[in-house]
């Protein structure tokens, strides 16, 4: 007997984010697209606003939680603030949501305000959202109904340090990041810092010290931990389209050894469908179109330093391929269903 | 009850062609991969040559016919001239095979010629060989055995000037093409003139008045309209990874509107699953990661020119998707079962 | 005893073509930079604007001829439409005038209304300017005060195509050009079809039979040759920066042969100190950042068709660098001063 | 009266490094290009290896010293482990070198060894090189008749660092540098993971704790500052061809404020010519094709960390524009003649 189908609404999905939650409903075996979400697409066809897409004839509603259809599970991918007041509403008609954007990651209204720089609109929601980074909190996510999918840095990052922090390897309040990011992370906004004269052959720091995800690194590796991290993280952006690579430095602890830090990694992702601990520099063009993570360690003997790498596909594992992920877990579903394992290259 | 799978050896699996071939099937409800067959890379594991597939553990076998197992159907990725004596053999036992090389693409022998250079090796095979463009063939392909799989370049051209001449519209003696096609084109070769230093930022045409795929494409017209075709063609090799866009031009006959043009086109591909027909200028981003074809056509009221634009991804419409919808047809199966309608952008 | 300097205005300083007139101007040896305009960026630092250029603490002023102090010179990279009036005017004053812009590029009203579709404002002030190509119209741009610098396409296909129709060569009548262009052609627009999502990895053409440029190529090889020119011309954007390669197509002469071809090719450059005639197919890479073309003509022999290939940097040769070579003729200086015959590469 | 005109070599010219030195110093008011040696293009002309580069029918000789003619100086861009002999022998003559290469970088045999894992062939020689890198040992330079032009990511790097090291305001023994480059860094070798299909649409770091440019790095460091530096140096491969962006972050000492690193860095480089301390991440599109340096400098206050963000040409700063400076310094000349102030965008 085959399982039933699950109607899914994607509400945002004219963004690049949102439109890879269709690209991979659209082939998953147990999920259908019963909606489309759109803010000025409103009326559009989705071949006019996605033209890679199949199925390009369906047209796109508005955001609005009135207009959209009872279904079993709806996934956001709004802009920053937009998430709260449409999530808040799907929940409680009792719509299971997972929301790629950024109002409910947080664990607390303290975190959201160093982050953001404002207070939480309601500070009270945010424990009835769980963090859905699956490698790491599994089986809280499969018990929730609300789920806040991870940034695409974050992601990267806490995958690549927690385990060493948690295993007491490095040192948590030591922690350096420098990743680099293609620039679909940066939305479809119509910038000029954007165009294609202006990110082509050319290579950027941004939000230095200030980015909105240190905070939320930080609170993964807390929640993976159970200790304090401090993070410097400095993004840049890299002239392609998809991929983030993090490389995360931190001391490490006396006595430790190169095999301490590849074992643990090891221990801890043996088993892991979608993360693969590898011996050499990972390469995002060797996951980009998966929902992989490639990970590997190194320790630098000269200066005590852990030096790890972490490689996704910003929209896939790190937004649209994630957020499957978690719903697959909510749904009691195989939780790779639906999910590209091969990439595509060249 | 579900249908058997079929075992498909990948021969030559190493290029960029054969490695798409694999992560086609990998997704294919009715074909497992049971072979990968390779030259310099024989012993290697597939996660060495190709890191973005996953199953990265299988390793590769030598190309030799000796070493391939029993199996239902054989895809060929081999360099010019090395597919025939593996092909034969092959197809004596009893294997259907799909050849996305160019050696039994050919009509006659002396179109190979032509093409080539150098006489058939095997001229009395050419006739047991189908032209693998279903669009097209689709009912020879369908009782065939061998296939042929079309060239890239071919592929696009074939598709977009065919209905054209098929239904007098244009003039088949005065074909102009140019087309750009990414670098995964040329395949995986180790060329100084491929090296990122030199493809970067810049457009060059190439092999000007010899490409030899150009008596493909006038074979692939005149098989389809029965008539001869006179094609001036131009290939250019433009900084992009996958895609191939192909443009027209003719002169068209007296009396032929624009919308003459557009209806004769959507009459011919109205209801071919991967073939789009669209009113605006086709983007190669918009079918790059699908097997799926995007079709415009014009009139240039001012020379009388018909121009025909015309979109695919080299690697899958123009290589191994098209042999996969290829095979589909060989074992009676879904024309588009395991190939995506969605590409993949940004 | 050294020349004397001449003061240049540059107003549209802030687009990409002006600030390439600045970048070169600023290194010639006989023209200095007095004045830099631009309309929302007036007021604005240079290094806000390019941060590119050296003197970054110069700032702009405004577009407004009464803003302009007296100069010897002014420079127009004003968007279509907006140079009339300024050039107009500063022409009054006595300045000269080079306007990369469009307005005064046609030799008829009625040419200007079949490019634009509007009527020209000022036709009787047509007969004024002359077209400013200096390797076709060398003598009457070194008497003139009013030059109008040619269009990027057109550069590069005038000069590819007029030599065989002055020659008669080819048949002026069945003119193909399909020429493909990096993104800086289409300016610093905010575009969302311009943005790096947009643009990297794809291929397209676009103003598909309509393109404004088609009279103006038209026009050029008329001026050069004496006769009627008609031209299928299809642009297409290709991910890269700089660069147009332009690839002529057109039936030759009877008994005429590719060796016709090329010393035709050779005898009208043979002295030119920006053309190139090569013998094997021109990379618009290798004349990125100088002012030279690179021109291939071949010879199909089985569909008795010219193919010529032409390299030009769309923002040099084609627009900046062309302006300033003119105004060295206007100035009765070495045509090449100032003027990069190095590009630069990787 | 203008000033003699020097005679000099480039030895190494086929590369990147010694094609931009002679588009460098074709242009330089006092040098001219006497000699181009290659080695497997020995007997090419200039047009076949640098078609970029105008006179193009000059020929390359070998990079033998007895075919070298008597020159004033000679640049050598040569592979690692070639320059020392060259060098010695051009030495001996009395000939003025800048080598562009790593054998005479290293203060001491004991560093060479640490970088390299050879001993030095010639370590009695390496207290004749002085490293060339102007802004910190200018003086040196300018007595010198033996320079050792520094790396690409040591340029970027020691001028980030090292002002911060000697001012005592970050802690020298906890250095982190994360650094992206261009490909072009790689040099023009025929290597499958430099193929356009390997770089483009991808990012990763390399040779992980173990790049032979961080004991130069420490070095510069420690001869800027007289202490000991310890440096834990990721390297990374962007998908452009030119610039590198150094993100050092270190510790910063007690008390210390953001505003106390920007004085600082604004006290050492106030008035140099090609470096520009600004207040907004840098670029590398800004500074490719000049010979400048853009620093920025952060405070993290949260993790008291300095973020230090430097960016270069590696071609031209970080390779033949600060040899040519450096030959500037070693003549007596302008330090910034021929040296473009101005980059190239877009």
């Amino acid at each position: 007997m085959h399982s039933m189908t699950y109607q899914a609404a994607v509400i945002g999905a004219s963004g690049y984010a949102g439109g890879e939650v269709v690209r991979l409903l659209d082939e998953h075996p147990d999920f259908a697209v019963a909606y489309l979400g759109a803010h000025s697409q409103a009326g559009s066809t989705l071949s006019s606003v996605h033209p890679h897409l199949a199925g390009g004839e369906r047209s796109f509603g508005s955001n609005s939680p009135a207009s959209i259809p009872e279904v079993d599970v709806a996934f956001l991918g709004l802009p920053h603030g937009s998430s709260s007041a449409v999530g808040l509403e799907l929940a409680e008609k009792g719509v299971k949501v997972v929301d790629l954007g950024s109002d409910f990651r947080m664990d607390t209204a303290d975190r959201y305000q160093l982050a953001y720089g404002v207070a939480h609109a309601q500070p009270d929601a945010l424990d009835d959202w769980v963090y859905g980074l699956p490698e790491l909190f599994r089986d809280r996510i499969a018990g929730a109904d609300l789920v806040a999918s991870p940034g695409c840095y974050p992601t990267a990052s806490i995958l690549a340090a927690s385990p060493l922090v948690a295993g007491g390897l490095i040192d948590p309040t030591a922690i350096t990041i420098n990743a680099v990011s293609g620039v679909s992370g940066a939305g479809r906004s119509l910038r000029e810092d954007l165009l294609y004269g202006a990110v082509d052959e050319g290579v950027r720091a941004y939000a230095v010290t200030t980015h909105r995800h240190r905070p939320e690194i930080e609170m993964g590796i807390e929640l993976a931990s159970g200790g304090t991290a401090q993070v410097t993280f400095t993004p840049h952006l890299v002239p392609m389209q998809r991929g983030i690579l993090a490389t995360v430095t931190a001391p490490v602890a006396d006595g430790t050894t190169e095999q301490d830090l590849k074992d643990e990694m090891r221990r801890v992702y043996g088993v892991e469908p979608f993360v693969d601990v590898v011996d050499h520099p990972p390469q995002t063009r060797w996951v980009v179109g998966s929902n992989r993570v490639m990970i590997a360690v190194y320790l630098d003997e000269r200066t005590r330093t852990a030096v790890v790498l972490s490689a996704i596909d910003n929209l896939v594992k790190g937004a649209a391929g994630q957020a499957v992920q978690a719903a697959n877990l909510m749904f009691g579903l195989d939780e790779t269903a639906g999910l590209p394992l091969s990439g595509w290259m060249p």
